[in-house]
């Protein structure tokens, strides 16, 4: 009895001692509200996105403000005193939209009436003399194989399946929907469509349309794939159940030669652990339309800026800190390829990554992404310092991380995304109002605050038990 | 021992019916999933906003646009089959802007320069020729006093403590700075200055005045009181380090004589307990620039929408749930105070009051309220339920309600104010440029969504524990 009681006290001070290991300390909430701090009143974050805004603005991969946008967020880290700030190469694709696009009804009882259209990214064009072919909607995948090339072939596929409202995070909307305008080129050809619209992807009922990535398939004939705008598309369906109507095209987009561009890495090397690496990031390239202020933009201040903020706290981590912004997240994703099939040559091991790329809007959370075999450790070792991010408002719970670091999952360590309010996002997604005007500072500042937050407690505790560091 | 395992058994099934009693049901949680389908998917607020915005706009106390807004508000409702709509009269202020102000600086190196500015609501003019004085800066009424009338007689005393950056929550930011605004031309006059200037109440650093009310005190000299900017606060400042400023202003603001006006009110009887009133309010006036769209437009239609979604859904209630949209919040409270004096005249009891008075942004929580009496008690039970709000990302706690409904406190039921991300809301506040573009169709309705819940549960469960009805 006696030695059962000893053994149980011993489970007991090893289970302590451990929860004491990984559990953060008052002056933690110190360091912290410190962080939130410098965050909101001397940070860098909205100045560093007007200028790449404003001074820049749309920068797609392969164009010269793609460039621009590498050369200035280089020279900003410069400023930093990073321990390395550095280039990586790669090869982007060079995607260009030519001459504004016309999508108009030819056969309108109201006359001619153009539509508010964007090219998909990646898409053909037309050709100078454009197109004309009959529509047929269908409201997604499915619906066009049951009607089959009888019904397919020679016409406009028009994709009309909205994004569904009702859903509280409108990614889960996004989700539901986006299938459509990536594959729908590629499934309407196989059935002989000459070309495909697709309602543009937002929630929103107004004439703005949304580009965004399509991918057409080897083997398959690659035809015309261009967005509408919400308005556009229900007018159109409302005159598809009157009569068949008929549709001219416009277009001359086209993707010239690859083009030599980078990722801009910048880093601080940890003191204890220089191995282990923590990265913060977000991509550089945007929509050839607009700003990318929110998408993603705002992504690429807040990393450079959680450096920034660690340097003019004193802040010496123990493990290496890395921000970098990625090239070419938006139509190839060439920079994350580059980034992670170096890092695993070098046998690197990301103990974090997060990524900020769901806009610039006031943070409520991150959502935590690791591999099967270490998740639930990972999890409820993070999990458990919710408690300190809670006078901020922020949650921590199981999602997706990000397009340009869910490949660092295989190195076992934990990734994030960082999770703002998401109902004004997909107003702006990938349109010509992606601008600086709709940034409000403190809302950037916020996510720069969380995203240095959980850097410092995975700095310092590390995702392993350990001692205290100090 | 027998004896007391069944009095301990009987404790828990008491314990057990209790919870039972105030615990909602897996239907709620359905039922609370339509509340939010009808509201993203079948709401007015939008379209009832859009029009007190761009149709009538600023509707300040005593002005015909707030008469129009009473008689628009009030035809609304009559369009959704309640048991009853009526309007409740009262007496309130009629203050006039008059001409456009003028506040520049007389004796400056660079020349005159004139100042983004907005008289403050209630404030007497200079007059037609104005006035010109020295400055003398103070960050507080502290400071004022310690200057006392020597240094402060004959002068125009210019309050500058910023709001507090720091605070996450901005009302908090608000709270702390505002007193500057609402006392510091009467604190200032009883040392014998001529006018006051006050740095706009916003973190943000830009040229958009923000006005709002400040009270003079009986016995007291009526001196102008005038909102600048806070670039302008900054200029003003840096130069007052280097000379003494003298500033000419000019403004014809002024008080007319009281008018009629009304608090529009709109009921569902309830079925069971008519008596018990559930009270969904915000406020009608706004002050005379912008729009008035987040203050308080979008309280106002997200109150007549609950109502509305309650009808769409053939919702009856157990409980009497009433809509007041409130007159004259901005500078009397006339509305409120004419409301709950008839209303404790009568001997009502209002179990619940809920008001929306911080924005139309997307809604984070429910600050909660009530008399110490019963506090605990009433909190509790709504705490119990946050798990159904948590899919929605609205939380519980403690605080205030709001200005037109914390006089209902002492009736002793539940007072709720609506509490969304804050981090927009002082940029707009009080401004020309609180207007309806900036209002998010999402965000608003998730507002109406999460106060119809609330009122639901309270409807179905009251405050006391009771059996469950259905």
């Amino acid at each position: 009895m006696k030695k059962v009681f000893f053994s149980f006290l011993l489970l007991f001070c090893i289970s302590f001692h451990l929860s004491f290991a990984q559990e953060a300390t008052p002056t933690d909430a110190q360091f912290i509200r410190k962080i939130y701090d410098e965050a909101l009143t001397n940070s860098n974050s909205y100045e560093w996105l007007e200028y790449l805004s404003l001074e820049i603005g749309a920068r797609l991969a392969g164009s010269s403000e793609a460039a621009a946008a590498v050369e200035f967020t280089k020279q900003m880290m410069d400023t930093l005193n990073l321990d390395d700030v550095r280039l990586q190469e790669v090869m982007v694709p060079h995607w260009v939209r030519g001459d504004k696009e016309i999508v108009r009804i030819v056969n309108s009882s109201r006359g001619d009436v153009d539509f508010h259209v964007l090219a998909l990214g990646n898409s053909v064009g037309t050709g100078p003399e454009g197109l004309v072919a009959e529509v047929v909607e269908v409201h997604g995948l499915e619906e066009l194989e049951s009607l089959g090339r009888e019904e397919i072939e020679g016409k406009i596929v028009f994709y009309n399946r909205p994004m569904d409202g009702k859903h509280i995070h409108t990614f889960r909307a996004y989700g539901g929907a986006v299938d459509q305008r990536v594959r729908g080129a590629a499934a309407a050809a196989k059935y002989g469509a000459v070309a495909t619209l697709v309602r543009s992807m937002t929630t929103s009922i107004d004439y703005v349309p949304h580009t965004g990535v399509q991918i057409y398939e080897a083997g398959v004939p690659q035809i015309p794939a261009t967005a509408i705008s919400t308005k556009d598309a229900d007018l159109l369906s409302d005159l598809l159940q009157k009569e068949p109507v008929k549709i001219y095209i416009r277009s001359t987009c086209r993707m010239l030669e690859e083009k030599l561009s980078y990722n801009v890495i910048g880093e601080i090397r940890g003191s204890e652990f220089p191995d282990e690496i923590i990265l913060v990031g977000g991509h550089l390239d945007t929509w050839d339309v607009g700003h990318g202020a929110h998408d993603d933009g705002a992504g690429c201040v807040q990393s450079m800026d959680v450096m920034a903020l660690f340097r003019q706290m004193g802040y010496q981590p123990k493990r290496t800190i890395r921000a970098v912004m990625f090239m070419n997240e938006e139509n190839g994703g060439r920079g994350a390829k580059k980034y992670w099939s170096a890092s695993n040559d070098k046998g690197e091991y990301h103990m974090v990554a997060i990524e900020s790329d769901a806009g610039g809007f006031s943070p409520r959370g991150f959502s935590c992404d690791a591999d099967k075999s270490v998740f639930d450790a990972h999890f409820n070792r993070v999990k458990a310092w919710e408690p300190l991010f809670q006078p901020y408002g922020v949650n921590i719970y199981k999602g997706g991380s990000g397009a340009d670091i869910g490949a660092g999952k295989s190195q076992k360590g934990i990734l994030f995304g960082l999770r703002p309010d998401s109902q004004r996002y997909f107003d702006l997604h990938h349109t010509a109002i992606d601008t600086f005007d709709k940034i409000n500072k403190r809302e950037l500042e916020l996510g720069t605050a969380a995203m240095a937050t959980l850097v410092y407690l995975l700095d310092k505790y590390g995702l392993e038990d350990e001692p205290l560091g100090e």
